[in-house]
């Protein structure tokens, strides 16, 4: 049963999506008032009514939800490519993260609804509004018991050791690879996100110089299709671009 | 420490990987024999030689080498497309999956990783000898605790019920929508791959007349890249197609 | 020398393209008013200036400069895909061309282009509008000799025979089977764009019925990159369907 | 009517094709013996006959046949690739071209095809070997006449003006710029092929510093697929890379 206070997920008729919390407001949409104490009590697929009468099924959200719905500030790592350092680095329950720059937080979201409940992503960032921003959107997951975030500049170091994963999103990876390799445990892995060609240039060119095994780089692209009777298509423009990805193993 | 009879991965100075057990046995490679009763008691990231004198690193495995090596029948969900399964229904920890046709078991042992380990992934398959493939390739990963595997016809109904996630890979997933409705709980996802258009077609011509919104297909392409000193470009030759993605959310 | 009338092409210090013709008036852009009169007598390569002193680069216009400047109704057949077209088929000077429907003419001046100055082409399209606007813009082109444009229906049959090619842009293209078999001489080649896979499955279920043998059917993707100075990558957004092209050769 | 000498094309059941010489003698192929002198004669679309019976279609070779017969030696520059400079050059007959290097002469044949009857191709080749085989490719196409092999270093200088065209597919596509630019008519494109990232950084680094503007780097690919019915997908495998392609107007 949903209890007060909890975060819901109300789904209209055309499947537009709406992350509140379960209290005694209103909350308005161009389909009508809908009072949001009512779902106090009530249990996930029942529905709610606007003023207008204009039905809403009630949802526990998924860390899907809070993600398309958290406040960003800088570009986010998007899920289609976060979902590859899964796919390629094999991150599961109980692992230990590290992730730089914290940003607004949508990777160590991603990583730590992973890793629960007895993993931790430890997420750096320098500076201060995104670090708090990171934090709120953290909060509103649920999922400040996973991350830690540090308002520090990982060029300078890193703190942990016996670390799982090294994830990185910042403009010179590079600097970062021999506090990296002091903070993996052997088989742990490094995964560089970066969206210029030059990132990856100066990544591989400085790899060889540290105990990292299987490097890969890729890019990962996400075609979304339009099937209707008789019209079945992708659709006509897309995000052609986000970043590259590039894998390393420590030895 | 690795305790004899661990599951272990030896790396060569090459990057190849092999997946052995720790117990008291020759390993003939390319690069020499190695005594693997000499892992027992080592600590990940020491080495190994072989009677060549070349270097092993020795390390655990993670899911991702489990998955590498297994021994696959019929064509397997590639990890690139099992991770785009996470991104789009957020599956987590805890999650309880029904999946069909098991295969060779890799979906699931790529999804059981990620819902330890208190979810469950439930398997279902037709095929007898699929089925103790999957069953010996989970076993290796170690993960019978977390998937069952059901020698029955999932288009004849799912019997579990309140599920996270569906996840189908076989050929008439339109079939499965009634069964898939009754098993999901509201905010459930069903995920279906295909590798074939006319699955698709047939299953968003059926999709409206079941409780499911927020439709969506997809398709998920990974590019490989070359990075040498100054020779950096996309390899030759890539997996152009695997299979389209479709994912829908019970109300 | 410029003549008195002739089209050109003025290229300001942006790279902006205006396409005008060389007579006695101004032409008012934001980078100031040009005396397009001026340009009676230049050499292409030499500049016109604004009353505001910016200079603009005099040029004699290219297939591409009509193409990006045409007055364009429906959705066209861009340049990627028609280029395609003579990637697949061989299409070249001499050519005799029947292509449908003309739409704005685009297809159809981007292949005359090339079979000039001996070659035809022959555009059918039911529309009265589409046909007067595809008639302008091949006029403008300067292809009128070369292209004809004709207000029928090429779902009721093609007058010509001996043809190299036939090039089909409308929603029916199996209904243009018989008539293209008719008209193309052994060798000759059909090309066919559709945006839907579904008028591709109907083209193909027909195709075994008529004398063409060597069908294939493509996508073509063209990504832009930008790149600056330290910073290299695929554009953000790409458009990411257009539509497919089957080919077939007559025997 | 099929002259003696003369080359053709033959097709046989399976869409596999010879490109052979109309003279008395005898092809073996696996599908029987046929003799070539029967063509002689005969019109396209006429059919032989080999020892077993088998039938086998008599065409005139378009230029994709001689492209897909030729000799190759290095990496030639595929008809997809070749294809992009019309579409964003806008080359067409009468049009004057330089290529280098000639490499087994693919690109100077497949643009010969376009500039006919009045172009020409002239193509620098440094090394005698390619050279050779490029005239002998090139005068099995019947395109002597159009194109000239010029065993010459185009990095230290080209010798035509007014061209319309400079084509380069060499390693080092900057030291060209300077006689690009004198070589070029205004108005003229320079379309440069590059295997590898780095080439295009440094055009780029060089390009502002010549008279060149609307500067575009793009990748094409083409995509294959399988239409069976009921089983229309992409082809698993594609050529995933050739190389980029830049484009620069000279003004």
């Amino acid at each position: 049963m949903i209890q007060r206070g909890e975060k819901v997920i109300l789904i209209d008729e055309r499947g537009r999506k709406y992350l509140v919390a379960a209290e005694p407001r209103q909350l308005h949409t161009d389909l009508g008032a809908i009072d949001l104490g009512a779902a106090i009590g009530k249990k996930p697929g029942e529905r709610l009514k606007s003023h207008t009468g204009k039905e809403f099924v009630l949802l526990r959200p998924r860390i899907t939800d809070f993600l398309q719905k958290m406040k960003r500030a800088p570009q986010i790592v998007l899920p289609k490519d976060a979902a590859q350092i899964i796919a390629y680095t094999g991150l599961g329950p109980g692992d230990i993260v590290v992730d730089a720059g914290a940003g607004s937080g949508a990777l160590a979201m991603f990583l730590a609804n992973l890793v629960r409940p007895n993993g931790r992503v430890i997420s750096y960032e320098v500076r201060e509004d995104f670090a708090r921003l990171a934090e709120d959107n953290i909060r509103s997951a649920g999922l400040s018991d996973i991350v830690t975030i540090k308002l520090k500049d990982i060029y300078e170091g890193i703190e942990e050791r016996d670390v799982d994963l090294v994830a990185l999103d910042l403009p010179q990876p590079e600097r970062v690879l021999p506090h990296a390799e002091a903070a993996l445990k052997p088989g742990g892995y490094l995964a560089v996100f970066s969206p210029c060609i030059e990132h990856i240039q100066r990544l591989h060119a400085e790899l060889p110089n540290y105990s990292f095994v299987n490097y890969q780089t890729i890019e990962c692209l996400v075609r979304e299709f339009e099937v209707k009777p008789g019209s079945t298509r992708p659709k006509t423009r897309m995000i052609a671009h986000t970043g590259y990805l590039t894998f390393a193993r420590r030895v």
